[in-house]
């Protein structure tokens, strides 16, 4: 079966259509922006699992650093499991989620607007629970995904962020034009990435490395292979990497650095440095600044801005993933023992 | 070398004093909750790395239980590497650390109380930058720790935690002083963890879950595992790995469970069911509610709150963790790439 034949490849080759639709529709996130402002907003959860769950980390640090504003990922068995009353007067809620129908994220959103939060639900089917409890719903505009493992999807909910972070900050979104083509490039030069995938080893230790705005790229990494390739694989910060996990590290280790372009060289400096120490494999993604001449780089976007060469690269990781889980034998599109959608309480 | 002959062991073995003495020192935390009620605080920030931001997840879900406010981790790297200008008037931050010297947790915390946030600073050095940076600082009155995997002091930021959240809520910290005989059993018991230590196999792949108050002792478990034997291991929320992780899992795979006396069975009923149908050993720890005859059960406490068996039951994970370390040839006293105090920028 040839890589183009799975539903994998043709989602994340929709990518650019996706980016130049949900850039067209601007109205949304307008209207977002306007129904945020128009309320004492002190402080913002975001609320997802798995694939938006890591989006979500995404639009958190994008929220922090662009708005300054504290941000936490909600802990929805608070809410469905343990019955708390939250009061969430000055609470921005953000839920993210392909399907819109986990229970546990509908009991949470719908017990935050009761506690007086203004929800905002960002997902890929307008009827959806999720979709239709919220006071506004951002469409991520992805169109069908078929595939168990989420990718067009993934990259929508990271460039929707940005917009909605965008227009709250009063930037006119049009700026962002230019990532249809720039997604265009990256998915045409995906057949870079082969050989990167065929001399991964399943069977050594694979741990992805990020940081700021890359760590949410890092987390889906790790996620998709395991999804899709079913080893345990870790997506960290590098500074929390530092704080323990790294006494795993040898010199059969396999550490995926994400680098995207417009990264500061100092938010992994000192962490690539002790890595080093210990003789790992380092595969860079992203920009070679950091990268020692024999150290293999998979060339991310070139964008400037880290917050957007992060969205392009997206689709790098998920191609990485799908030839990965081709070259172990598996078929990508539907991993043993997932379903697309998955409902927790 | 016997086990007790480890600092790691001795170290363990004094938390009851511990729990004593921060039992004892209610002005710390009666001055903190005046201290936070005299503001208007919408939202919590908990400020942490490695360890001590596995206990942050404790008292993360305590406050959104218990007083049903938004509460987020911090990710300093905004602020440390981006630069963020923090908007902070309505925060409560709180810092969680054993040495009070990681230079991202400092700049951290100084943005955030120019930003307006008011500082709790809970560390096991009242003379290190991050207790002095605070409006309060909260000893955790472990005394010295020499291990370099922390035990004691992680199970004293569990306890400063919910004793902070007590006052905070108002009520008499005086309930909790059963604790210190409910630990000192713990201990006099520990060698019942043997044989599981013993049995479990580090060729094996090995993932420990829990959720709601047990999610912090379950990232805990596999952080020390990681640090003491080198090999990769995830602690997650039972939820989060069904939305992915989960894929992983075979015959061949070890799965610790959390489940702390007092925890509802709704919050792993599901997700222990989807497990077993994946065939893999289960290794309970806590209460045996949800364990069929033949899984082993390492006996937690039996305090009927299950945010006080939580915090008891820490010291079987780390005296696991110890006892698997000395079986697979390690000095988990000293692990090989981790000095005691990590710093990162």
């Amino acid at each position: 079966m040839n890589v183009k034949d799975f539903k994998m490849f043709s989602e994340i080759s929709e990518t650019p259509e996706v980016f130049s639709r949900l850039i067209n529709s601007k109205a949304q996130f307008q209207l977002a922006a306007e129904k945020i402002k128009a309320r004492d907003i002190t402080n913002v959860i975001i609320l997802a699992r798995g694939t938006s769950d890591n989006a979500g980390h995404y639009l958190k640090f994008l929220i922090e650093v662009k708005l300054g504003l504290p941000v936490g990922l909600a802990s929805p068995s608070s809410v469905s499991i343990y019955g708390a009353k939250v009061d969430f007067k000055n609470t921005l809620v953000i839920a993210l989620s392909q399907s819109g129908r986990s229970p546990d994220l509908i009991t949470f959103a719908s017990a935050a607007r009761e506690g007086g939060a203004l929800l905002i639900a960002m997902t890929n089917n307008s009827d959806s629970p999720l979709a239709k409890a919220g006071d506004i719903h951002i469409d991520l505009s992805a169109g069908p995904e078929v595939a168990v493992a989420a990718t067009k999807s993934y990259s929508a909910e990271l460039l929707a962020s940005l917009l909605l972070v965008d227009n709250w900050m009063g930037n006119k979104e049009e700026v962002r034009a230019h990532l249809v083509d720039s997604s265009r490039e990256c998915i045409a030069n995906l057949s870079q990435v082969d050989s990167f995938a065929n001399s991964l080893d399943s069977g050594r230790e694979i741990v992805v490395i990020g940081r700021g705005y890359s760590y949410a790229n890092a987390k889906e990494l790790a996620l998709k292979i395991q999804e899709t390739s079913y080893i345990p694989v870790q997506g960290m910060s590098s500074a929390d990497y530092q704080h323990g996990p790294i006494a795993t590290l040898n010199k059969n280790s396999q550490v995926i650095v994400l680098s995207p372009s417009g990264m500061p060289k100092k938010a992994l400096e000192d962490s690539i440095a002790r890595i080093r120490q210990s003789g790992p494999e380092l595969i860079w993604l992203g920009s070679n600044q950091l990268a020692l001449r024999e150290e293999k780089v998979i060339k991310g976007s070139t964008q400037a801005s880290e917050e957007e060469s992060t969205i392009i690269d997206a689709a790098l990781i998920q191609y990485l993933t799908l030839r990965f889980a081709i070259k172990n034998g598996f078929n990508p599109d539907s991993p043993a023992g997932l379903s697309k959608v998955t409902e927790t309480l």
